[in-house]
């Protein structure tokens, strides 16, 4: 019967990477996250199924938003572009929070599990936007072509993000689909 | 001190996919394999860590493979045509293994532990090729863009060769990567 605490998972997801980051993944417990956090290991597994879940409850929104976004494209977009509209869109959700995301990402880089695991939520990601733009109408391979490409364009430009201070997300992704684009004509 | 056994590491292997195949990779044990090759325990570990690696001692043979030919590649390349160069080389070798590659595939992806394992040995054939392409001169994001692409599309036209039984897997990595030149061109 945990009293309501205002903003918990904010609170448990800062104290968690806060831990993660001093101590370790592997080495932090969720007792210690709660206590960080001031709150109840009851009220932590109100938000969150485990540990490695305060770094992944994002993935089933993100992957909404870009399913949503290829569905709602306009019918004369060529597929990459349905593409890379769905991943601007999700760039420009995630613009203000980039220290979280360096944190987040600063935390998954220092372990193989968590590598693992976010290489699969990106190959979900790719095959969700594959079978988004198969409901559009678009056959494979193009559809899984696209998925790809825009999966790969996301990745380098979420690290070029994180890696700058003074770029902005959405127009990284804008730039690296231009990159790819001139990349795969092979001039 | 076992004695010399011919051919045992096709035989070893021969016996694990049908018995991955038979009754799950869970299920099986290295004692069944090595009794199902009429060889021993021992023998099956002077090749093979574990029964995992028996489906991926092969992929440092083709990371090594696709850096060489990345390497060797004529200076006047584009990036991607040296990546597809070196995709379509890494290709004609699988082209004979066709029905043990359909195997492999069958057994990976049953089960979740293996597919994880097949993204991470993807994702690190696409870092050694874009350090392949760093090594030539090409830049960032360039090298990493092109290196994905190249995965990216290995990955397609290798489902599309499992599937079709009359597509040589050359021609499908050519033609993929035609596919994915016209649609990153968003034509």
């Amino acid at each position: 019967m945990g009293r309501w605490e205002p903003n918990a998972r904010g609170r448990l997801e800062r104290a968690a990477l806060d831990l993660y980051l001093e101590r370790g993944f592997e080495q932090t417990t969720v007792a210690e996250i709660a206590g960080r956090a001031g709150l109840t290991e009851r009220t932590f597994f109100r938000y969150f199924a485990d540990k490695r879940e305060v770094l992944f409850w994002g993935s089933a929104a993100l992957q909404e938003h870009l399913v949503d976004a290829v569905a709602g494209a306009p019918d004369c977009l060529a597929p990459i572009d349905v593409i890379a509209g769905a991943v601007e869109v999700a760039g420009e959700r995630m613009q203000e929070r980039r220290e979280g995301a360096r944190r987040r990402q600063a935390v998954i880089v220092a372990n193989a599990e968590l590598r693992e695991r976010e290489l699969i939520k990106l190959a979900n990601l790719s095959a969700a936007l594959a079978g988004a733009l198969r409901e559009r109408g678009v056959d494979d391979p193009a559809a899984s072509l696209a998925a790809e490409a825009g999966i790969a364009v996301f990745k380098i430009a979420f690290q070029r993000w994180i890696d700058d201070d003074d770029r902005d997300l959405t127009s990284l992704i804008r730039e690296s689909f231009g990159d790819l684009k001139a990349v795969t004509a092979g001039t």
